[in-house]
């Protein structure tokens, strides 16, 4: 069982920055990610893009913000539960909170900060029949974390976007042969990598299957080959290890869905006065949660982050009165 | 005539900030300071001195953040008046606003923002009669703007902090004669200052008083002698050319206080949905503003920033619908 005084779950830049808030108030902080890695949606999806509204930085990296975080709350000493989903929230007598997660970890804590941003994301899966059958290691996959695993192998990859060019791109020389399928004539993804998957074709490095779609997928046990239907309906197989589509990702709220938590539209209802929820102890900040005129920006989510902290101490120190001390004056005190 | 679409009072890091969002919903402003350069408080009080909360970064010199904002709003093309301090504001049938300066100076505007921090600083005065006769250039004066003016004149420099401090050392060359008297003991300004002092004293390149007060002034047009009086009540006088006392600034909300805003212990009440005031198209955001569990930080008044401007987008465009872009995505789209 970890102990800790503020369990915040998600990793993205608004969760990273309470753990600076509660510091300042001597709250320690343990956070919880889905995710392998910290920094949300901003290494996981786009690390490299630059971000023009944090204020202070004319520009920035979305990975470089998150470099920048993870330094500012150094000194506070965050520890971390990565790669694992918090399924359960257990409310005890004391008012003090118990969380689990997928892998059986728990969470002893006495507030819960939910940074959860736009929630788990997870594949968006075309709607082709029996796919559940070679999901969890038979042959179909949504994501690629390991692309070893598919060297010298036959994989079949369906998508137009940056994710199946880019992998089309990169798995062209680990694979024995790779078919790209895509509904349409074009792609939605940048220009020039979509322009080194037509040169692929081209050399006959991979198979590119445009106007097309795979319909079906085949196999006793594992995946042994697919169907692909063209523009004019007909219909061939094509024999494959592994079948990839990579049509994107879309958030979902996940377990914390079902912890009675007020919801309005896949968001969490908070009060503005210190984005607390409906559950004492509970508060929400950043992209997950919504309010009349919210705005899902990263520094909102900041100010949120400071006022819940406020709130969560007078929570934890009922009968302590508290002085806001200027970082500038006094420096950054820590445990 | 300046005509602005947002004419923002306070060129502090919220007022400099909220140009960044109005510009990316196409506003234009116009930003007016009492202070004769950017950045309020932070270069005026404390510039070289770091902070510690600003989201992203570990730390930062407050001049430094000033100059991140001013280049982050530099595409939007801001304008400003500087060094005047805006005196009355009018609001014309058409909702529209004109604000005149302390120098005449005209803004005609739709919407007013005030980001004035604490208000304009005003020198703490000494309780010392027959001051206000030597005040606008007769030979007293709180604050120093130009040292160059002193040079090779007498002066009488009162106070202990770090404003009479760094003056005397500064100054101990440029004038012919330099007194400072201070009413304690010891110092309050920095050790290494207060140990120059002690040593330009001990070397008669100043002359010291300590546990002194000035306590006349003299002079029948311009000031031309202190009296000081010491710790046992015996009454010396000085001849002097002017008699500096810094005994540092305090806030003061100033004319702004008469526009008939709603005034809460200095602050202008505003509604936490879009930190609108009492008046129809006037917000104030950052330290001038107060509402339930108003914290003072530089970060919430960037939010505040934030959520102004879309609510003045819609005073401006009232049949506008407007969808919020990413600059992540898009970048930024200037004028």
């Amino acid at each position: 069982m970890i102990h800790t005084d503020i369990c915040i779950i998600g990793a993205g830049p608004v969760g990273l920055f309470a753990v600076f808030e509660a510091g300042l108030l001597k709250m320690r902080c343990h956070i919880v990610d889905v995710l392998p890695q910290i920094g949300g949606q901003l290494t996981e999806i786009y690390p490299k893009k630059p971000i023009y509204d944090i204020p202070g930085f004319p520009d920035i990296l979305a990975q470089d913000l998150i470099k920048n975080l993870r330094q500012q709350i150094d000194p506070f000493q965050p520890t971390f539960t990565l790669g694992e989903r918090v399924e359960s929230l257990a409310k005890l007598e004391d008012e003090s909170f118990i969380l689990a997660t997928s892998e059986g970890t728990q969470i002893s804590c006495k507030i819960v900060v939910i940074a959860g941003g736009l929630g788990c994301f997870e594949p968006r899966k075309p709607p082709i029949p029996n796919l559940e059958k070679y999901e969890s290691g038979k042959g179909i996959q949504y994501m690629i974390t390991d692309p070893e695993k598919f060297r010298n192998k036959r994989i079949v990859i369906a998508g137009g976007g940056d994710s199946a060019l880019d992998w089309t791109n990169f798995l062209a020389d680990v694979t024995s042969e790779l078919v790209l399928v895509h509904r349409n004539e074009s792609f939605r993804g940048a220009p020039d990598s979509a322009e080194k998957v037509l040169e692929l074709a081209k050399e006959g490095k991979i198979k590119l299957l445009l106007n097309s779609n795979v319909n079906k997928v085949h196999g006793e046990n594992n995946l042994t080959s697919v169907s692909i239907e063209d523009k004019d309906k007909v219909e061939t197989i094509y024999e494959t290890d592994y079948f990839i589509p990579l049509f994107g990702l879309t958030p979902k709220l996940g377990p914390i869905a079902d912890w009675n938590l007020n919801i309005d539209k896949n968001a969490i209802e908070v009060n503005t006065l210190d984005y607390s929820t409906n559950i004492k102890g509970i508060f929400a900040i950043g992209d997950i949660n919504t309010y009349e005129g919210k705005l899902k920006l990263i520094l909102c989510g900041f100010h949120e982050a400071a006022l819940m902290a406020q709130s969560a101490f007078k929570i934890m120190n009922p009968n302590k009165k508290f002085t806001m001390k200027y970082t500038t004056v006094n420096g950054i005190e820590t445990f």
